[in-house]
């Protein structure tokens, strides 16, 4: 037990998947949650140095890169975590080797939290039929045509899958998603 | 025929559906050339006064609002133009008067043309399936998932049905969007 936080997450390494306009509290508040947890996280981006940050209703600040999607291999991670923001998620979809990335993180079984709009990338992965989600409302539609049971709830958990719907639930969807890394892998998809 | 461009589209009215964060070219150049080419046109949105474009990378320029989606019917209306730019459609598809009137647009026959991310909100009127559309590349899956035919050209073009990828094809998009306006109403769809 650290001083700041608990042991839970000791060892676990969380890569953070994020590009200019996501959703600051979005990112910044799960990943001090999972520290303060015990866990290492990793910001990894399409480009090195730093990302920018969306606050409301314009830029906000920028985060620092820890590492770019061309550096990392998803067995390296214990978990995904995906925030939202209109405009990240939009970017990331398009990019083949983040869809990659996400999509062994998926059939993996580990842990993947997604909020917001950052469920958009999972649709990319054809790997949402038949799971349970939530989301920022204006994809609901994407959501369900790609296969998914959506509902507005604060945190949807589905075998290691944690989903919620706008900052607010952040608390719940932080907490959630440490749970599900703590309890460990579950079985691999195909 | 006007000195600056035809009476190709005289008595032709358009509604130009948009909130914050449209992509500025998108909504002012096609604008101008179905102005320029006879048609009167509104800008149409979910408040009175004004709302902010979106340009590259950052907020642009404010254009005004003629109507709200609360003062207008679709019946008074030949045909539907929906901008594009990652916020707007995003703000729009959630909207349930909005939803109405696209869908009403799309079942009366008349022409719809969506640039970008403008086919977003056409996801929600759930009359996608089996017609030929483009768009801004993040939102293909979106567009398949929905039960349509997703291809990557400038312009695709289905019974009235006109769309294009990004603000480059914005004369070929207008161009043909004014045909389609031009060439009458086709048959409703149930």
């Amino acid at each position: 037990m650290s001083i700041f936080g608990s042991d839970k997450l000791k060892g676990k390494r969380i890569a953070i998947v994020a590009t200019d306009g996501f959703e600051q509290s979005e990112l910044e508040k799960p990943k001090k949650a999972l520290e303060d947890a015990g866990a290492e996280t990793h910001v990894i981006s399409l480009k090195s140095g730093s990302i920018k940050g969306w606050d409301g209703n314009d830029w906000g600040d920028k985060v620092k890169v820890d590492k770019t999607i061309d550096e990392v291999q998803a067995g390296s991670y214990d978990a995904l975590l995906l925030p939202g923001g209109v405009i990240s998620p939009d970017k990331l979809r398009m990019e083949p080797r983040v869809v990659s990335f996400v999509t062994e993180m998926m059939r993996s079984g580990k842990a993947v939290g997604a909020i917001c709009h950052g469920p958009w990338t999972l649709i990319e992965t054809g790997l949402l039929r038949g799971r349970n989600v939530t989301s920022w409302p204006s994809l609901r539609s994407d959501l369900q045509n790609a296969g998914a049971q959506w509902t507005d709830e604060t945190v949807v958990t589905d075998k290691g899958l944690v989903t919620s719907r706008n900052p607010g639930d952040i608390p719940a969807f932080s907490q959630k998603l440490i749970e599900e890394i703590a309890e460990g892998q579950h079985q691999p998809r195909s």
